[in-house]
């Protein structure tokens, strides 16, 4: 499952006064697809952050060509372009309508917050990323 | 219909240093259910906004039992507790499984914008409002 | 020093596509002046969290009557209404060159993270409430 | 003065589960350095909005080095590194003591909201980049 979407609703808390989503926001969008991606592959994040792993974004490249406004309803794309034993990279767009409002990648590292270093990926996401 | 339910999924934008739902995210969340309950009525803030019309929270009384935490999945529901021409008194309560994270009471008003002033609903709401 | 004001400058962040201060926002303005307010007595919450100590907000009753817009120059006070051991209620205002915008009741609690109970204040906060 | 630094305090809205700063929440800092480096030449975005203009980014590039945590004090740059007429490209960095944590490049565009193209910057600040 390297491609996957999640639908994403504007709401009052995402806009700015500019009548528009706050750009700094998409990428909250960005990480909810993200987070729904894992959970496919049986993985929250709770239960890595009990375990001592964070996944953590350590690049982020973002270009915005259009605003979404509130009450629009979204879709954020998941994409991952690359990855190894301990990093992955993402494409991720955002679009409503099947028009293209920003796009990203981003770079995410599995760490070990203990000893503050990368480690590989959990077991069943690591099948996945190799399958 | 007087009692609305809206489910929510907590992401690590809604959380803290604490390692729950950030206190305030919640009011982010009953309004996520306001919102939706608005769109029953086929009425849409972005359509309020360019008729001119806010609805406005004037007053909010919160309390906080339980914190949620990252990846749990919670329901917010909308129930009217009272009315007027352009004011509206919603109760909403946070759950997880069934069990009672907060409630709010939350006043909302209706307002011209462009006037400052308290003006009545919108049609289809006030006749759902009465009906 | 039962009195305490703290200044807050509105970004583009803490707006809405209303053009003013989205009203969820003005509740972590109060929260940055609370957490000022500890300063003076020398306490950090990086340093309470490392203690297993929480001050947590069980309730809040918040009254809107004027909106703040962007770039706007607000004081955010913080006054001591009533305190036990483990108990502490906070009335805080937020102005614009003396005119209220809104006000708050916040009761926060003091508790023990690690057993879920409340707890006594920590010493240097004691102190300061009964001096 | 094409160089400009702001202070930024960490609370616990920026905060997240992994007990650290939200990597989302350094784009907020970077903008409040932004916009404090705008008033520098007199200008508020408030009165942008009010003429129609509005600055728009429409790329980051983002790298994160180490976390910043609760109650950090960080110090956040504002550096142009190139500009054209209606186009602006920041570099900016958020330090603590002299440590970096995280650096970006913002790409921001000068725009005419009712028309939505780009037009010049304000004479202001047309006159500053100049200078």
């Amino acid at each position: 499952m390297r491609h996957f979407e999640w639908p994403v609703t504007v709401y009052i808390e995402d806009t700015d006064a500019g009548g528009i989503v706050y750009y700094v926001n998409y990428l909250k969008y960005m990480e909810r697809a993200r987070s729904e991606w894992l959970k496919r592959f049986g993985i929250t994040q709770y239960e890595l952050f009990q375990k001592g792993i964070q996944l953590v974004v350590h690049r982020l490249d973002c270009r915005y060509a259009k605003p979404a406004r509130l009450d629009d309803e979204l879709l954020v794309s998941a994409v991952i372009e690359s990855h190894t034993s301990c990093r992955l990279r993402f494409h991720q767009e955002v679009t409503r309508r099947g028009e293209g409002l920003c796009d990203a990648r981003v770079d995410i590292a599995c760490m070990d917050a203990t000893r503050g270093k990368p480690t590989r990926w959990p077991t069943a996401l690591a099948a996945a990323l190799n399958g």
